[in-house]
């Protein structure tokens, strides 16, 4: 048994990610976005992954959708109360999306169309063009899918997700 | 409209993180670990937060489920092709889960049971004791559960993922 080991932070506590691709979408403003995936129903974009890591992406093109982790790469500094898109009320930031985080990382849940290459074409975009890619799984239903679910304020707003817009509030 | 911002990509190319808690569960060994919250059914874990993101804890509570982004500090350097735990072939590391990636974040979908200040009460854990935490989010079924999936090379194993346990192949 190893202890103690913390491997990948170093001595200042920190952690280096350097990106592996870069995300292409038609949004280039921060205003204006679909929120999240479900608003984002049927527009397109592409994965362009760095050609260094085309050999980890075999297999992939069997999964309809992947999880992609990026940067927030147009969001500055964070605020741990945040008033989210969908609501009128300060959140605590761990109970939203909001990209102002302490680490500014996304997750989006996007459909897979195909990969040509280094190339993975991609549907249901919510993503800034531009966007440093950190990181592709594969969706998992039986581990990223739970059911009984209960989403707290988002609640009486999620039916509606589809028709909100991002402003310019997380800049 | 801003362009050509590139915020959290310092000029080494490199983003720098830094954990906001820790998580502490059962498993103090890479191998013999559950693969997943599917394996991982009723283990009970916490998450520590540092005192100083407590506030971005609010609202929280009113979520039964939540995203939990980690480092895999117990994982060392990547490989593009692995021979995932649930199968026999090598498969490109994009389309696994597997801990040792090129940026290694860890990414699991846990039941939230309860709050007390900086402390979350957690189930169906499947990380590393100690693990350093990076981000909390709400779970979301709108965002981040599509339908109509398909799952690739796990399709044929997906169905018996909670009883596959870990080796130490990773480390």
């Amino acid at each position: 048994m190893e202890t103690g080991t913390l491997r990948h932070v170093n001595e200042e506590g920190t952690v280096k990610l350097k990106p592996i691709g870069t995300i292409h979408s038609p949004f280039t403003d921060l205003a204006g976005m679909p929120i999240q995936p479900a608003g984002a129903a049927g527009v397109q974009g592409t994965v362009e992954v760095f050609p260094e890591y085309e050999p980890g992406l075999k297999d992939l093109d069997g999964f309809s959708h992947i999880l992609l982790l990026y940067v927030f790469h147009r969001s500055q500094g964070f605020q741990l109360q945040v008033v989210p898109f969908m609501d009128t009320k300060p959140r605590g930031l761990f109970a939203t999306r909001a990209p102002k985080r302490p680490n500014p990382i996304g997750l989006s849940v996007v459909q897979l169309d195909r990969i040509d290459g280094c190339t993975l074409h991609v549907r249901n975009i919510d993503i800034l063009d531009g966007t440093p890619l950190l990181d592709i799984k594969p969706y998992v239903p039986d581990f990223d899918s739970p059911t009984q679910v209960r989403t707290g304020w988002l609640e009486r707003v999620r039916q509606a997700v589809g028709e909100w817009q991002s402003d310019d509030r997380f800049r």
